[in-house]
């Protein structure tokens, strides 16, 4: 049984109640406690040694990203991120400086985006040290964002630019929460999410929920310093176009909303956002799949169709 | 630098905001979102492979008990579990059957308490398993308990029978989630918290918090079965009272009152709960420290004090 397969088993058997709204398989939990203007968001993320993190990674690091990724499905639903509550698991012989550092990052990040850090849990493990966050948000009633609104002639956004986190970006990134707001505040964004494993692969996972295909533009793809150095610097590295559409760890936006839109927030985010980047790079199909426009013409961008952008 | 110590330097650095009405250093966290009832409880609880539970344990008794430990600490703010997320750490290698039985116990305590599984995260790791959930919760605004409540003259009380958990019921104790609501919406419940380091140590909490001392009384101690088999069967088990003095893991409520309501708790809860003991165990002093009461005198039981209780 495939991991895939098995999360398909396991969440039709989830327990549910009158208070859920969302629950398993969404950026974010949905709850109602029947509040009139809010509803609340739930979300926990875990990072683990040797799969998130090294031993060599500056516990700053860890801890900004701990909660930085928590924070980035926040965002992902446009919402206010309130509380967290921190499970840090260690080994007997942990070093206690590790911890009181990886608390400098976590706490400044808590700190910037007013996120009270409600507990802090310490618990023994014999294995690799894991980081378990939940944060608690909330969002306007009338405000339930999903991947699975993408609609036929959708313009689709992504904010910064795309590849290369590894070198760096992935311990210290910024949520999109302030992005996030104001775009859910002044415009009508159909789909959202936070780009984690990458443009092709999570923009993928708006096009099965909404049942719709899209093309991308390849000479819109917004590629990072970052992939480009890389590409430059390592022979065994992507070509800097792909690590774009496949790198994971991006948490950036990726939005679809209205043509008719497309201008208007392009000229907003200007002046809202004039540091950060917000691209157009391509466009929601009736056609199913994700397809991809370069100089040669459009070709499909399958499961395994990456192969055409690998270095020969 | 101790672990306590570390923690002592940690919980005054942790960021708070106008939301977080009880933070770090309680059962659970408090946050008011400005509902007029209302207030809600977080509170994450993690359990790891050879530290809470073994490669051989049933793995239904692994999902009750990682979501049964968070519920008992929403049992001792007398709370209403709302919603829970589960983070699940498993090796490459892991065993589905694993993971499916692991929800099967854990779903199955979640409906008894009708709480929503709002979210299932797997994630690799290349330690041992480990599990952490995270509880949402609510309580009433009027009703915030805490452990540094106890005053002078208090009786004390705990529920169930106490020792020897590890032979079994660490795997299957409900979280006294009803009993606990039905106390406080009946009796001025004083301190509260719920057992899960043992009387002796928990009760200290309590003392320290509230700046008091208390007298146990040893005949009145109940203590289990389990507590008694295994130092009937095992030469090198704790003798029965010091199991129930000091073993971890009973997850029963520990709670003081004012005198003139032991009664009538006493009496309410036998029609209330006619199959789950309530005892009362002893009673709260103005003098420091705890003292234990048996046939032969009082005695001090410091934090190195239970030789007493040994086999000689």
């Amino acid at each position: 049984m495939s991991e895939f397969e098995l999360i398909a088993r396991i969440i039709p058997t989830l327990p549910e109640n009158d208070s859920l709204v969302k629950g398993a398989g969404d950026d974010c939990a949905v709850v109602d406690l029947g509040r009139k203007d809010e509803l609340l968001l739930l979300k926990t993320d875990a990072v683990v040694e040797d799969v998130h993190f090294t031993s060599q990674t500056p516990a700053p690091g860890v801890g900004h990203k701990a909660l930085a990724r928590a924070l980035s499905d926040i965002a992902a639903m446009a919402g206010q991120p309130i509380a967290c509550l921190v499970t840090l698991g260690l080994p007997a012989e942990f070093d206690p400086d590790f911890v009181l550092k990886f608390y400098e990052g976590l706490n400044s990040l808590a700190r910037k985006y007013n996120v009270a850090v409600a507990g802090g849990e310490t618990t023994r493990t014999t294995g690799k040290i894991f980081v378990s966050v939940a944060v608690l948000g909330t969002i306007p009633r009338d405000r339930i964002l999903s991947r699975s609104a993408a609609k036929v002639g959708d313009a689709i956004f992504v904010t910064g630019e795309l590849g290369g986190s590894i070198s760096g970006k992935h311990l210290e990134f910024d949520p999109r929460i302030r992005e996030a707001q104001w775009l859910a505040e002044n415009f009508p964004l159909h789909a959202v999410m936070d780009l984690s494993d990458g443009l092709a692969g999570d923009l993928r996972h708006i096009l099965n929920a909404s049942q719709v295909g899209a093309e991308l533009l390849s000479s819109a793809i917004p590629i990072s310093r970052a992939a480009k150095l890389k590409a430059k610097n390592e022979s065994s590295a992507k070509p800097p176009l792909l690590a774009a559409l496949t790198d994971g760890e991006d948490f950036e936006l990726l939005f679809t909303l209205p043509p008719k839109d497309a201008v208007r927030v392009l000229d907003g985010w200007k002046a809202a956002f004039p540091k950060l980047k917000l691209t157009c790079v391509g466009k929601i199909s009736a056609e199913g799949g994700l397809r991809i426009r370069d100089k040669e013409g459009i070709r499909e961008l399958g499961l395994r169709g990456y192969t055409h952008f690998q270095k020969s």
